[in-house]
């Protein structure tokens, strides 16, 4: 994602810190307690601008919602979005995730998230991809029975690579589609196709397919 | 499927064939004088009764399909329902077809249809199984370009399994879903949904999902 410069990065990302988790090692077994109730929590890693967490957290207020996003001038963007919206069930972690299982106990996320991740190109990078197997299980082992990972990708080799890695981690795929946005297309979940990415929202019309995939976590 | 007992059964047979294909070898690469168009060819392997082929068969007249079937007693009613249609763009295969290529030339099919085939559920008959990886090769074999082979059942054991002999014959899966009936899914080509077979209707309402997956030929 293209990076902006911004004027006073620090003092705007700290007049937004009630919506940031500091510490979230610290809270690890501890969510609803940060939340103040027991709803589920649901976790997107890399949520860019915000727009799809920040709908869903507008849509469902009996769930909890945990943004990641390792760019700072672009999580700022997601703080801002959550401040207008004033919702309480929406934190967001400033910081890439190396491993999901130092900030969350097992049985602790109901679903993960993964929209348009790095396609991490060369395939010595592969093991960053957050679609590479030993990640998928390391989302499996933070979550509760009936959990689920869902992934949407623009990026034909990424794609092709997650649907290996999910056989390669013995996920059982639940729904498979390689054009989300053709023409009446809906998913089980249809918020799969209803919520966008402002990524996304770029392909909509464009004819450009979208890649989804749903896993059981 | 159960077997009925049919009285006069090659009599009634023979009534009704003006809808066989006696010698289907013999048509190879000359479907289309069978038909007496260029419209493209589809194909359902194991048409039971006939009313998903027959339904097709009557939403599409600018299309032509073929179902076989290797049960005479079953197919008496696929054959009786294609009378009461009068449609002339659908055929019947009285028989079990051994090899696709036996009967069609490459290019001569648009798409491969496999509904609630026989789980042959004993591993050591899974070369049996319709959608061993050897048979959905040679359904690509005689398929044209943008072709698809669309599978159905209700057989957990034997989705596994086809998931599996689609990845050992390097097919591009297109779409997929463990619950077609699900509220509110809709897929890319709605008819996967909205045209059932007779044995799927019995499921429709019970709660039991249907495996659906739809592959490039």
């Amino acid at each position: 994602m293209r990076q902006r410069r911004v004027k006073n990065l620090d003092e705007k990302l700290e007049a937004l810190s009630s919506f940031i988790i500091e510490d979230p090692a610290a809270c690890r077994g501890k969510w609803h307690e940060v939340f103040g109730n027991d709803n589920p929590i649901y976790l997107e890693l890399g949520c860019g601008k915000g727009k799809f967490i920040s709908t869903h957290a507008a849509k469902y207020p009996d769930r909890n919602f945990i943004g990641a996003e390792g760019q700072p001038t672009v999580i700022l963007r997601a703080l801002e979005k959550a401040q207008e919206l004033g919702e309480r069930n929406l934190f967001f972690i400033c910081g890439f995730v190396r491993d999901v299982r130092e900030y969350f106990e097992p049985g602790e996320i109901a679903g993960v998230y993964l929209n348009f991740s790095d396609p991490w190109p060369k395939s010595k990078h592969g093991r960053r991809r957050l679609t590479y197997h030993e990640r998928l299980t390391s989302y499996t082992e933070v979550m509760r029975e009936g959990g689920f990972i869902e992934i949407k990708t623009d990026n034909e080799g990424l794609f092709e690579f997650t649907l290996e890695e999910i056989e390669a981690a013995s996920l059982k795929t639940i729904e498979m589609t390689r054009d989300l946005h053709a023409e009446g297309v809906t998913m089980q979940s249809p918020d799969a196709r209803d919520i966008t990415t402002e990524y996304e929202d770029k392909f909509v019309g464009t004819g450009k397919n979208i890649n989804y995939v749903k896993v059981q976590g």
